[in-house]
């Protein structure tokens, strides 16, 4: 595991939680995964070329991106929504932003694509690659939600 | 709608799907997605940079895409496990390589990130985009697929 490829995307997760949704979040052991359990309800996936060829994905349960989105709003969400993808969408980007920035200093150059959002329950995402795929559990007082960054080799 | 952006994506499904899969898939009416609709059981999802920024997706329903792998494999598929979501990742790969191949030789050169495959009953995907979301139905002998082609404006 390359960890300077990694750790701009865990501290940018972390910074985007705190700035836009006042949340503070705490992240696990970085893990290679093997397994495909279900990971949760809402997800963004964006794609990334350039210097290194791969994918950033993060997966909210449900309790905990109604949480982080009600902080974000301002408003109390119950509902998992389109606003509530539309949010996942920007908090993807806003990662994958900072990430990209931090790996752009470092010299490393990546380009990302446009974010999809997925939405439904216990929906399951894997990664077609022959490089290692790394997970960071993350847990907030609301809910658990995982990145998982992976390049090619 | 720029149909020179789109069609390189439909042939490739037609092509993919006849030559692997000796399916014979018919493109419906692409249209402009306005809705959220859940799409099907098993999606490929492929980032694409480069001189346009966008995401191109490939969503089964489930009986479809058992078919189609159990006519890939030459052996039949009945359970929506890992062996399919690598296929999706294959089949959506197959795709994207095509279609970009022809818009390479008409001067557009576009970079694809990796796959990402997502399962999961009636999930719904969306794409973040300032952009059209353009949605081919296909329509083949055991059931419907979806593709989703997007660029940034």
């Amino acid at each position: 595991m390359d960890v300077e490829m990694i750790n701009p995307f865990i501290n940018g997760a972390l910074h985007v939680l705190k700035t836009m949704a006042s949340t503070e979040a705490k992240a696990g052991k970085a893990y290679v995964k093997k397994d495909r359990v279900a990971k949760g309800d809402v997800s963004g996936v964006i794609g990334l070329t350039g210097e290194a060829k791969g994918t950033i994905s993060v997966t909210f349960t449900g309790p905990c991106i109604l949480d982080v989105v009600s902080r974000m709003f301002g408003e109390r969400m119950e509902e998992l929504n389109e606003e509530i993808g539309d949010a996942v969408g920007e908090i993807s980007n806003m990662i994958s932003g900072y990430a990209r920035q931090k790996l752009e200093e470092g010299g490393k150059s990546l380009k990302a694509a446009i974010p999809t959002i997925i939405m439904g329950k216990d929906h399951r995402l894997s990664h077609m690659t022959n490089g290692a795929v790394i997970a960071i559990p993350f847990t907030t007082d609301s809910g658990k939600f995982t990145i998982e960054v992976c390049f090619e080799e």
